[in-house]
């Protein structure tokens, strides 16, 4: 997504598989599974930059899921998953970015966070817990932080997981019957269903503010977990991609120092 | 100080005293380090605020002796002394703001930074230790960061601690005669003298460049301690009264809250 682009969410379908059957998209993440373990050992050894993901979406939107699919081959060594729940007393006693600046990853790591700064011009919005001057201003403070994360070094990519809710329901009510998932229940899950529309529009103008080149917003139909997890992996694998030669060169410009080091050499 | 004005520091003398004998100064210090004390006690009961203090300036400048005679009766309870020094590893592997925002005060908190990010628009241009391009940069990012905290809640107050090469070399010499303050002494400590024009072109650049109305750049005559201490400490008292009302306000609703809790109210 472009900035200032306004997309209307109602429009795309969450649904949407691409013309991919489940059959292929689950033989085509595979080898992109591979590929993200190879290019997450690359940022390690390179150590010139980091990574940061993004992930946001409603509940039972599929966020865990994506992290267990996705990142199933990357060494948990070097990807650090980041979840941020209600903020506790000391967080909300500091500016709302404080607390995830604090989980940036550093060079060499990849960072996912599940949830984020984001919640901070959702939920304020939505309930009206914070005056609208100070979460509208929020906008160009995120769009400035990220661009001095991406100046200094970081990869910034943020995944929109787009359910329907309809879907929403379906697992919702999954949850609820099945013990091994119940210990997912919130007692928000239903009545948050209530505000979708209000939910809807706070994405749609938070990805409009927030996209920009370096750090965008990628909109993800999720109704299907298989092509939500294919459409991630390859969105990143290409990205990364984008870095591999770079990298490659710091690897080697890094070995030759540290060779220099040892006598003899 | 005023964004985009720049100052020419040569033309600004160290030894200044504003008129003031240091007896007088002495004199007025006492009561204001009083008020210090009451209007930090209101920041802590009033928990919506919190203040961030900057002190800048060369070795031997007067960092640490302003924070022990400006704020000797502010209780450490309410007031936290951050010193930035050369960033460790992990330090350096984050984005330069990483280590400074994570020690920003918290609501009803005053932070007093003992060097800060300011350092990374010093160091790397004067020694060439990160590109150009990168360090210039951060003037925008830092000018950004603080008007983030600003329009969350934080008071920003950064002081210059403007002194004459001279009276340093006159300090450097008495730190290494005197047993009790040779462990202050740094191998850097002469070799940087040699930077002086470098480091107070970047001084000036950084605070035309990172003054705001918001976040002001102060310049503080340094070379009579006494006057040092009592320039900072009125402007510090002068800054802080401003929110007085607000605070107190602030402090009788949070009782009103609070007892309204009690049963029998």
């Amino acid at each position: 997504m472009k900035h200032g682009e306004k997309l209307a969410l109602k429009k795309l379908d969450p649904a949407d598989t691409g013309g991919v059957s489940r059959h292929e998209a689950e033989k085509m993440l595979e080898p992109l599974n591979e590929r993200l373990n190879e290019l997450q050992a690359l940022v390690n050894a390179a150590a010139v930059s980091s990574v940061l993901i993004v992930l946001q979406g409603l509940d039972a939107s599929g966020k865990d899921g994506t992290i267990r699919h996705v990142m199933q081959q990357v060494s948990p060594q070097g990807c650090r998953v980041v979840s941020f729940k209600e903020p506790t007393e000391i967080e909300r006693n500091h500016d709302y970015l404080w607390r995830v600046h604090r989980e940036t990853p550093e060079k060499g790591m990849i960072a996912i966070f599940n949830r984020s700064h984001y919640e901070d011009v959702l939920v304020p919005r939505v309930h009206e817990t914070v005056p609208r001057a100070v979460w509208t201003k929020r906008y160009q403070q995120i769009r400035e932080w990220e661009a001095m994360l991406v100046a200094e070094g970081t990869l910034v990519l943020k995944f929109f997981l787009h359910l329907s809710k309809k879907e929403q329901k379906k697992r919702l009510e999954e949850r609820e019957r099945d013990p091994n998932k119940a210990y997912k229940v919130a007692p928000s899950d239903w009545s948050e269903r209530r505000h979708w529309p209000d939910y809807r529009r706070a994405y749609e103008d938070l990805m409009a503010e927030t996209s920009t080149e370096d750090a965008p917003w990628i909109v993800v139909p999720s109704d299907a977990k298989w092509f939500r997890n294919l459409a991630i992996a390859s969105t990143l694998v290409a990205r990364l991609e984008m870095e591999e030669k770079r990298w490659q060169k710091a690897v080697v410009a890094r070995g030759k120092a540290a060779l220099a080091k040892v006598p003899g050499h």
